[in-house]
């Protein structure tokens, strides 16, 4: 728990009503969106500008106090939990799009602005901000920086680090720093920028955002393309990208993912194939059409049970709100869903699900998997309960084999989801020892005291290496 | 001058041929691109793989030597003088493209490939690498990641940086590592990947790269629009923009640029005209010519004398020929030649040129203007003569005014070109000293003896800020 004197002089800086001690509050603050992670804060802080964040800032390293920034908490990674305590940093007073700048195509905004938000108000003004995690009605644009979020539109768009092109930021000492600018070009020292994001909130408190933003795509077209088997799914996949078209998406979901959605959404879709993609192309109309006919022609010619473009917008709509509600409509046939984000190069999409299926197997556990098939990023999602501690140690490993295996096909950990604590322990895995050394200077050099997100990224101990049976 | 022993060591780790140390190897070794600096390196080392690379650094490391890394040297940044002594390390013998990843669509490469082998070798099999550096018939691979090149294609394609997935790199301490992967997603960990790219060989020598490739665009169109004002000219990039489209290239030349590139090419270039557009565009055939002629329409509402789109292939190249030549043009008119690239948000671009003229009166010296006007990338380019001191003060003076203008206008002290020695003393104007900290702590983390391209992004003295009259 925080001293009385520490609580009165962190109200001095950000006002009486935003430091919450109470149980209540601090229980509100001891999860995230990731099962079976909990621990409390000793205070929830929510600051109301830079200045506030950075004499908090200067409180905490002086005090040695863990500092957690949280936007809504929707990371998968248990990368908001508060483990060592110390306070979560709210953004709930600095949620402000600052401004939309139409000549040079930027918009900048606070770190607690809603995803969503941020999308619908650049839209209005027929502008495009590509990324979309599956969050991002929740999400904000601040959690998407810190854990550098991807979504479905990677494939033709990029991530979350694409799109920043300016970032404040408090450093662990309180100094407030200013990184790049309204520019497609800038070479001026070290990219702070892109150390910051995806950094997990462990080297400093983004402040504020510049965001690259797009003109919005003329028009877009969905389709679907239903498969009797897993293999032929996957030779689309590479057939699309061999005929030189990169679609926005090209979503990949097995058979039990299928059912469970369609249980959920109840929109029609036909629950007997073995695989389906749903694709996407956006752009100008003529292309569109060309790019969405070519694909229809190659999902046949590779063995498809039938490719069928959406006859409407609402159609489309409905086809796309139920890959997204893949996960809720998982969620609800066990008590925990576990997912992961394993991800491959996209010619190994085949042999990673097929790995997936039979790693589910040897250790007994359900496994569904749907993703981004155009990107190689899968989401393997484990229906188990958290409950049962025999089944929790088989999940366990055969997520271990999993990440074991992504990496042995050229993969990584993952994708998109972040490391948090919950990936800490298999990051060498992937970065090996040199990696996590260069690592661990950096986070030295930068936060000596350790007070930023402690504990996330940087495991107690690396977990042994699983022997993947071929 | 290296010991003996020192250098029988080295060439015990390279072999004999490839450690040079005489006057005449030492001497070519001397200089880059950069006007106006020169210092000779001890020794030219060429190491024949990864492996003899970290044997090599080990060694400087142990030995306090200092390593330059180098590729053609073609920089403007004095980044590959080797101001501090030691080692060049050529990369003459790592210049192999590897793999070419149709499924990936990735290319991996040593260091030592010239970008445009690389370029020519992935368009023959319908892919593109849209990178473009001016210097791409010489430059290397290598060199453009520690530099994070830009070139004329950045406005629609963004930089070198969006270009690379993932690197094999040895740290100063000697460990080799491996970041990133050909993967679209990434997070595990720090985005090791892009604090190298464009670290100027200050963190450690890049000793391969995976760089991402995208499908060959189907068509492209070339126009030239020209101009009786600048400000006519600059209003069209601006609604160009502001129509949400984005050309490929959107080059800008004002009148003494022009007419010094016709003298060079000779190709019928109007050189009455204030200022010039060179515009193309690139994509599918519906949509490239639809744009050029909107980009037209706008252009002439904008007041343009003449919107004119080339009428074959080689009048296109020749046109863009012309363009990619202004440097070697300008460089006729006097002795020294010395091109800089502040850069500001597009919608500066207009006031940014007036406040080049202005200071180039003020400062009397001549200073022509071209560059990238879509990205607000901007190349000043100053016509003078290094062994005339007085001037050259002038023309320091003057740039430093351009710079402190640029800052002013929301941009930065250098676009593509680098900090290298010559804008070294400039970096604080951009990043303040908490910036210039937060660099120096990561140096010192990765590199504490200041082995690796010593003296280069970090100034023994920042400049005196210049006071911009309004």
């Amino acid at each position: 728990m925080l001293s009385q004197a520490i609580t009165e002089e962190l109200e001095n800086i950000v006002g009486n009503g935003n430091v919450q001690t109470s149980q209540a509050s601090r229980l509100v603050y001891s999860y995230d969106a990731t099962p079976n992670f909990q621990a409390l804060p000793d205070a929830v802080v929510a600051p109301r500008s830079t200045e506030e964040v950075a004499e908090v800032v200067k409180v905490c390293n002086r005090e040695k106090i863990p500092i957690v920034p949280r936007g809504s908490g929707t990371n998968l990674c248990a990368g908001t939990v508060p483990t060592e305590g110390g306070i979560v940093l709210l953004f709930k007073h600095m949620n402000k799009i600052l401004e939309i700048d139409e000549d040079n195509l930027t918009v900048t905004v606070q770190p607690g602005v809603i995803t969503l938000d941020m999308i619908e108000a650049v839209e209005k003004k027929q502008l495009f901000y590509p990324p979309d995690p599956s969050s991002m009605k929740i999400s904000t644009i601040g959690g998407n920086i810190n854990e550098n979020s991807g979504g479905l539109r990677g494939l033709k768009y990029g991530v979350t680090r694409d799109y920043v092109l300016a970032l404040e930021a408090v450093l662990p000492n309180g100094d407030i720093i200013r990184t790049g600018g309204k520019l497609a070009k800038d070479v001026a020292g070290y990219d702070l920028t892109r150390l910051l994001v995806g950094a997990e909130g462990t080297l400093g408190v983004i402040t504020e955002a510049t965001l690259k933003l797009v003109p919005m795509p003329e028009t877009k077209q969905t389709m679907l393309a239903l498969f009797s088997d897993m293999e032929a799914a996957a030779r689309s996949v590479s057939s699309i990208i061999a005929n030189r078209i990169i679609p926005v998406t090209l979503e990949f979901l097995d058979q039990p993912t299928l059912k469970a959605v369609e249980d959920f959404a109840e929109i029609g879709l036909p629950t007997d194939a073995e695989a389906v993609l749903l694709i996407e192309q956006d752009g100008a109309k003529e292309v569109v059409e060309r790019d969405i006919q070519r694909i229809a022609e190659i999902c046949l010619n590779e063995g498809a049970l039938s490719a069928e473009v959406a006859s409407s917008k609402e159609e489309a709509l409905e086809l796309t709100a139920a890959r997204r509600a893949a996960l809720s409509a998982l969620a609800r046939l066990r008590p925990t869903t576990i997912l992961e984000d394993a991800t491959v190069p996209r010619s190994e999409v085949a042999n990673m699900v097929r790995a997936i299926n039979e790693i589910a197997k040897e250790y007994n556990v359900t496994i569904c998997t749907f993703g981004h098939a155009g990107d190689g990023n899968l989401h393997p999602t484990c229906l188990t309960d958290v409950r049962d501690e025999e089944e929790m140690h088989r999940v366990e490993e055969a997520f271990a084999a999993i990440f074991a295996k992504a990496l042995e096909l050229g993969g990584t950990i993952t994708g998109e989801h972040g490391v948090g604590m919950m990936k800490a322990p298999y990051l060498e895995w992937k970065l090996g020892e040199e990696g996590i050394a260069l690592m661990r200077a950096i986070k030295q050099a930068i936060d000596p005291n350790h007070i930023m997100n402690p504990a996330k990224l940087f495991a107690k101990e690396t977990r042994k290496r699983v022997v993947v049976s071929q």
